[in-house]
């Protein structure tokens, strides 16, 4: 079975799912792309010989559409989640589920009236083989618990639209549902500190960030959020179990000797570096769509995180960063 | 356009490649399997509801086959691709290509007679990403030509159906096309040495051995085909450029600090190692057939892979390891 | 000119010196050992022809005595480094150069007095090959200032007697003084968080503690310190400018690659770590006592060092780990 | 007790050995220093405030002096070897003991007639504390047998007066003497290919070349002489055991990750990166002469090396590559 696929958010994020599901992947194909602005919806559409939409309503009331990838911007996402559940059909939804831990609530009460799990987060980290590797070794429990974990988000540079908050909200944000998907637990502290700045910031931008965020059963995470690094899209974590460490590797394929030493190149942007971990998220999903289940991150997982970056976000906005507790709500037994 | 593809030969390696195409790939589908051992052919084809035939002829003369694979043994290979010539169809003929340089000769005779380039031999290294960006930084140019290349083949172990010959045949093979297409000639000259033997082989096993190759323009070869390791499956190669030496990493993901040392694993398959470039192989060809084109290797690397690999196996069954001369007819202007 | 030296406290750090300065290194002599256990004293005394001493009184005093080794535990070394200073001889005290701020206080003050800087503290570190590479790379300024640095100060294990306060003023004071040297700048706070406690530790102890300080030009360093690691002695250290990284190998001599991976050896103890470190520190201070000249880390380093100490142990003290001001006088020109 | 030494050849190495008795190492004094160019003896002695001679009779003559170092050119050097032998005197002998496998058997003689091994050849990588590492993990015996060394002798450039036939007398020595000590066995067999030679050479040299040579039990041992490399100082070795590979590594100390990657730099000069071995290499044969004990190479080691020298110069200078015999006499008891 060909799961029949519409995309709303025509961006550049959404065209390129639309590429992948038709050009690398198995099962799915591409029927309806929906957006504001008519004319991307058209171009993005063509290609694929599917249909265009000016709503989102039209285009997830359309019979012939199965399941729904949302990518269009956080704040817009939580009307049309809840659409998609309300029409059963699977959502896959771009991260954040939803900016606000009141929409995340909304979305949870929808699916769970709904009576069946619908929406998948696009936590594409969660699919990544060298993040399953280091999963792996925690689980096989040889080395005993998790005390800490040491995170890098280094990016080469933002752009001048690029705020402070994003740096939690957009950023750490991916560090967060990851720990917490690592380590099997809530977060429930956190605190932003402001080392020093560099110079190769805009000067409305606290760059660097550290996130130091603390586990139900203490686990000690610590995030330096550094995106004006110029040198490399460098996405590093060491998990640090009682008698061993395990550090994610550069994902380099050669090593080059010269007058500059020995040496890998450093990635430069996170498509490079998670092209191999969205693929296998979208064929993940349209073969849980093809057998009509669930997979991936739920909205749970969305509502958390969300939540998350709320108190760091409020840890940030106060310059003695202090310790921000985070509120959560019980989790439904429908999330178990 | 979907691909009709029809496979020979319902081995390990045979239903690899039809479980790829189906659940990793995009575009081709399985529509027929042929294997003289009836209920292999039976079993392979119903997963994907084919059809399943006892001979080779009735699959390449269904008019829904569109493409063939071929994934029999080598020494059965040639009469089937070349009646896939004879009816026009597009073959992906596993390595090598044929076991004798005469139907090396008898195929390119085909594929001329037909006018039109249909065959694609298998050597999937080619389309392993490391590989890639080896030859991308020799063909950068910045570092001067190829002066020297350093390979070694290791194997975790090998059965006692293994014979010395497939150390040439069916293991150095994979070095020596991919040398030809890194390098961009081809190789004049080769000698297979004998070092100590490791005592983990057969008795009847020349374990390991190095075979010393040369190019046209002199670059030195050498690679030490090792095969009964223990400890991993691990592809390594050095290209040697005037001011610099690139080579292949061991394409860990993690790294694991622990009482064994700071260390990453090594690989113990090739099917783990080269996932990557066989489906990017297979993606390409399917994707190449779509329009009516060739891809990847063509029969006269498949006729010189085949030459070398007689000149090597010359030199190893003399005891002195002399250098033998690689016997080439002149390549038809329809291969340049 | 041989240096000659005595040496006040025979126990195995003592005798290490001992055996370095004879075997190792140029132009230093053992002539004297004071202890107050008097067989420790003849037994260390004797391989060198040494005299043994029952007080250090004796050994400061002996007119054949140059310079002095000062290895007894750090709440004696206070009066012993001003009576060295009060007969004008240099003194290479061991970590930490006294316990108490006013210890230091009082050892700066008879060195003023004395009116020449005669006070090393055996702050190894600073001479260490890898460490001064780092420094290197910072000073050349080609990547901009510093703005983060993560330590890892990670033993294999601590004995029993190994309390809470000692990860800070016998383990993370290493980092301390590093890091100041390193940074060319005061720490100005600190704080001590307690991530999940390791089962491998005794039970009384607080194990692993994470130290984040900040410097005077708002530079963030975090040191995990973990001293049950079981599986090795590993310094680690990164530097983090605002255009590169650089952080601290494993000093490692060859790899191997086995069953276990593609590995190096983890070092297992600070005398390997260090040994090279040790000599070098020994060697140019026998070289500047020869030349009458102070050389290393100065009794300010040691005030400020304990002084950071002291802010430390009080957040840690504190299980709110607060954020603790380091209270310094003001700097002396004299160490300017 | 302290060993009086002397040294014979005024040059850049013979002066750094100076420096390195009296400023680095424990027990040596630099008493005398003999060169035909007078006023190179004086100025080199003057530092030390030693004796300085016109002849090397004189030098070793002289009763002040216990033992000598010889630097002079490898051509000149028997002479003066035996003439310390006749004295009596310890005399460490840069390598080559001597060019011709005559002189080398005339010096045994003399030894042997002395009855006392006093001549050690200044193979200094026999006390670099990698290929120490590596001989210990060959050693211990976990791992089988050796089957195979691959070695990499490569400088960033050599002067116009470097000859083709000193990339075997003068380079690649280093590793014909390596091989034999870390096997233990005798090499019998070497031959020497020409590799497409590098265009930064000039044009009468043969660069790189490659020495194959197998060893009694059939290890087979490769060396890629690239001298006009450009870009480092790098001396790579690869021990292939049954049951795991051992490397050399680069001897790092830091690693920076920045625009050109994540890197080591590479090392530059021989004198970087065997200054380690060079100081233990003189430190244990003052240890030793002080004890009136020979270590280190033997005079037999200086003609092993001498003898395979030849074969494979003989090599080099047949187009055709052959392989040649290693012709050796029998080994006295002497040196068993």
């Amino acid at each position: 079975m060909t799961v029949r696929i519409g995309l709303i958010g025509a961006g550049g994020m959404g065209r390129a799912h639309l590429a992948r599901i038709t050009n690398e992947l198995s099962g799915g194909q591409i029927v309806a792309v929906a957006d504001i602005n008519h004319d991307a919806a058209v171009s993005a559409a063509e290609p694929y010989g599917a249909k265009a939409y000016d709503t989102s309503d039209e285009l997830i009331n359309d019979p012939e559409v199965d399941a729904v990838i949302i990518a269009t911007f956080g704040k817009v996402h939580a009307p049309d989640v809840i659409k998609c559940i309300e029409a059963g059909k699977y959502v896959l939804c771009e991260k954040p589920l939803a900016t606000t831990a009141e929409d995340c609530i909304a979305i949870m009460e929808a699916e769970q009236k709904a009576g069946k799990k619908l929406v998948t987060v696009g936590f594409m980290r969660r699919f990544d083989a060298a993040y399953n590797e280091m999963k792996a070794v925690l689980e096989a429990g040889e080395n005993g618990q998790a005390l800490l974990v040491h995170n890098r988000h280094r990016n080469p540079s933002v752009p001048e639209s690029y705020t402070s908050r994003m740096a939690i909200d957009d950023t750490a944000i991916h560090e967060i549902d990851t720990m917490r998907w690592l380590l099997g637990e809530e977060i429930v502290r956190v605190r932003v500190e402001r080392p020093k700045s560099t110079t190769h910031r805009f000067d409305h931008l606290i760059d660097p960030v550290v996130v130091v965020m603390y586990t139900e059963s203490g686990v000690r995470i610590d995030d330096e959020v550094n995106v004006n690094l110029q040198w490399a899209y460098s996405i590093e974590c060491e998990l640090v179990l009682e008698t061993a460490a395990v550090r994610l590797g550069d994902q380099e394929k050669i090593h080059i000797r010269d007058s500059q030493g020995n040496r890998n190149a450093m990635c430069q942007s996170h498509i490079d570096r998670f092209q191999g971990a969205f693929n296998r998220e979208f064929q993940e999903w349209i073969n849980a769509v093809a057998r009509d289940e669930h997979t991936g991150s739920t909205s749970w997982d969305g509502y958390a995180a969300t939540s998350v970056v709320d108190a760091a976000v409020s840890s940030l906005e106060d310059e003695t960063s202090p310790m921000v507790e985070v509120t959560l709500m019980e989790k439904p037994a429908f999330y178990a």
